[in-house]
Parts: C-alpha cells; structure tokens; sequence
C-alpha cells in the first residue's frame, strides 16, 4: 500500500511523506493525535495534522530550544516548559547541570503517553527526578506563578489554526511569562516558517520586543517544517543571548554549538525586516 | 483545474506546489524543460522534473553562490560561470564593479531562452556587455583555459540522475576547474541538500579537499530545495572566505550580508561529520 502524509505549509506548498505504518491514532480532549512511521525520518508525532516532530530531525529543534536559553542564562536553576509533552525539549534541559528542578506543564496527557509508547529517545528522561510532569493549561498555570523561573520554554503546537497552542502567541500570554521569570530570567518560543507565515515572525515579534527590555530572533534549519527556516523568540529580563553567560555548554549535540548558537542569530535582510527597529543587529 | 507539481527529494519524500499555469514546455537536445507559474514563488524553472529555480526565492541561491565568491577575492576581475543559464548568477556577478569580463558558458540554449521569456528578473543582465554568452559544454570549454579566471561559480543541476549536470561533479571536472584559475583564484559549487543526498557532501569535499590548497563548505536556507538546508563547496588556491579579502560588499541585497557570509560557514556537527578533517574548522 502507498501511504502518504500530506501537510500543507500553505494553500500552495505541501510536504509529502511516505508513511510505512500508522501506529497509533487517537482524538484527545484537546486534539487529533497520530503517529506515523516515516521511511524518511522514523516515527513522528502529527497533532491537527501538522508534524510536530520525528525521531530522525527532533535533535536540533530541541537543542536550540534549550541550549540557546540555557546556556545564555549564566547558572539556570528553576526552568518552566509549557507544552513539551513528547519530551524532547525536557531530555535536553536536564542535561544542563545547574538546572535542581524543571517544571513540564502540557495540557494533554495523551501526547505524553503517546510519546512514550513511540518515541522512546524523546521520552527518555521523562522520568528524571528534577522534572516534574503536570497535565493542565500552561496559560493558567503560569497566571499562578510570579519570578519562579530562569528560564521559560514555551515548546508548543503553531498559533495558526485552532489548536491548543494559539493562546500561546497572544500578549496577555506573554504579560504571564514576563511575570513567571526572576529578575534576570528568560525565555524562548518558536515563532515559525517565516517564508510561509510571516506574520507570525512579525507579530510575536512586535509584542515580545514592547514588553520585554531584551527582545531578539534566531534560527535553526529544520527539515521537517516547511521551507526549513524556523525561527525562535528570546524574551529576556537581562541576560542576552549573544553574550552567553553560562561557562557550562552542552556536548555531544548534533546541531547545537556555541558557534551554531551566535551564527543562529545573524538574520538575513529578507527576515530582519519582519522585526521592530530594537530588535535589529547591526 | 487543481494543478500540483511534485518534486521527489528522495523515494520518501516530496515537494507539492500548486501551480497556475504551465508557462512553458519543451523537450531540448538535454533536457526536459518546463516554467510553471506556482502561487508560492510565481513563476519557476524545472529541468526534468526538478525545480531548480524561481522568482520567489532565487536571491538566497545566487546572491550566496555569486557574492561569497567574489567579497572573498581581492578584486575579481575574470569570472566564468559554468551553467547558470537562468541568469540569476551572471546578474549578481556583474553586480561587482572590478569584474571586467564575464563568461557564461551553458550548455543548452533552450534554457536561456526560456528564461529569457519567463524569468525577466533572472535574466535583467545578460545583455550587459561584460558578459559573454557561449553555447557548448561546460567540460569541454574549461579543458581549454588556462590560469584565466578570479573566480569561477558552477550554477549547474544536480549530480543525480542522469542530466547535464553530472559530468561537472567529478574529480576530472575539479581538476579542470583548478587548472582553469588564475594563481589567486576560487571556485564555488552547490553540493545539495546533505538531509537528502549526505554523499554528495562527503564525496565531492573529499575530492575538492584533495585538490585544493583551501577547501571550505557553507549553506544556507532555500525554501525550494528539499530541507531547505542547502550548502556549497568552495575551492581555493588562496583567498579564505573566513577572511573575505575584497573592500567591496554588495548593496541592496535581501540574503548575502557580510554578517551572513560569516555565519554560512559555521556548521552544525551533523554536517560538519560528513567533511574530511582538514575541512573542520574550529
């Protein structure tokens, strides 16, 4: 049988994906949650139909979502992830030493679950003992919390659509994170393709550099999202990413390096001119 | 109608884009051509059955592949461009203002002139008189130059399959690319996409690395090809692109930045593996 998957970047671009074998699908409280085997990259996780991640390219988005932030942070203790539930994001912050407990808050268990039935690297340090799982909403659970965290990482679903992840990407959610962060705290957000939604880059943005005094964007070419360009949001109360403050890096990553780390932020003119004056380098 | 043209960028995995119009379409004594209008990036060049250029997103490809060259140069003043039959690359080169003499040398006539037709940005300056247009093979006509050109750029179709392009990736065509520099001079080359077509990457820097005083890889983001993550051989016999030597950089331009030049040559470990060690830097 050929089976594909079929994902649409735009109303005019789809990536297309041989699909070995459907092993699991359910619909959640929240979602359509499935997972497949590609022949191309292994087992990946579809939620509302987009790819969220695959066994064979999650390694650089989960280290630039962590190590960027951890390492730019100069000794990370107390780190919130909000959303995250295949683990991937949480497996690369516990490997910074300095970090005593972090915090997963995913709305949805079944990803979770899903997660560690099929993708066991992912999940893989699920079970650390700094890392503490909680199932409810990671807006409502951030209004609860006041200078708590080093850093945030807001590991989620894209805003477009209807998804769980869209209150994620408004300015009250934002008002939150600022508010959950220590003095010198800071945080990190995918802000997505920008070659098919520009808006996005541009509006998360706008809002991030008015409510936060270090506002800047990065970077990371990921097969699996459409076009390959994906970039990220860094909020920050102080510490900023091109001065990273951490002596700790990580090793043995397959992307990220502390000079992957300052290239990310070099933004081509036909990216930087989504952003506000503020935020341009150079 | 609901036109999609698919692009294989391996047997699990494709790129769909809806198309609005077939513009064009010939068979040439050398290929399949055809230019469909896609709704993404409008109006776009494909070479049996391979996208290899659009109006959308053709200034990330030739500004890097053109300008790394030329910024890195002292003063460039004999460019031979091997291929290239859309423009875009003579386009930038003659954007240099030390570049006296240009040569384009393509293969198939077919290609200029639907370029020429379709593609009028691609094409804004073949008719500058700096630049001359010839008709033959690329191999052959290297075979016959001698320590002539500053800078050459091989703006070619893939390696795979079995099109024009192949003969100009091996060591042969290396050989004669040496041959064909002035004392000074460079060469670039596109080595794909290395989540798609790894031995690409590995086999060609093995060869360039073998032959060259100074062999370095780059990349950069093309949303068109496969992954988007998209890199470059370049071969020297002096100048280091980490140390451009030409006080001039292009204006205006909505990719190449000096910054960007820099940045293109640091590469994640998953890429970095594939080079020979005399290529590692850092």
């Amino acid at each position: 049988m050929a089976l594909w998957f079929d994902e649409a970047a735009s109303a005019h671009h789809q990536l297309r994906w041989k699909v070995r074998r459907c092993l699991y699908s359910v619909r959640s409280a929240y979602q359509d949650i499935q997972v497949i085997d590609t022949e191309q990259f292994g087992p990946s996780l579809v939620l509302d139909g987009i790819m969220q991640t695959t066994a064979g390219d999650e390694f650089i988005y989960h280290e630039m979502l962590a190590h960027v932030a951890l390492v730019t942070h100069p000794a990370p203790e107390r780190v919130l992830i909000v959303g995250g539930g295949d683990g991937g994001t949480a497996r690369e912050v516990l490997r910074c030493p300095t970090v005593r407990a972090a915090t997963m808050v995913e709305i949805d268990p079944a990803v979770v679950e899903a997660a560690r039935r099929f993708l066991p690297a992912h999940t893989a340090a699920l079970d650390d003992p700094r890392l503490e799982v909680r199932f409810e909403d990671g807006a409502a659970f951030l209004s609860r919390h006041d200078a708590e965290y080093d850093v945030i990482l807001v590991d989620a679903t894209d805003p477009e659509g209807d998804g769980p992840g869209k209150v994620l990407y408004t300015p009250e959610f934002h008002a939150a994170v600022r508010q959950a962060l220590r003095p010198r705290g800071l945080y990190i957000q995918h802000t997505g393709a920008p070659f098919y939604n520009p808006e996005v880059v541009r509006d998360v943005s706008a809002d991030v550099a008015s409510r936060f005094p270090l506002a800047r964007l990065f970077s990371a070419t990921i097969p699996t999202y459409p076009g390959g360009y994906f970039t990220f949001i860094v909020g920050s109360l102080g510490p900023d990413p091109l001065q990273p403050e951490n002596p700790w890096t990580p090793t043995g990553t397959r992307w990220y390096t502390p000079a992957v780390h300052r290239a990310a932020f070099v933004l081509p003119p036909y990216i930087a001119d989504l952003l506000p004056a503020s935020m341009v380098v150079g």
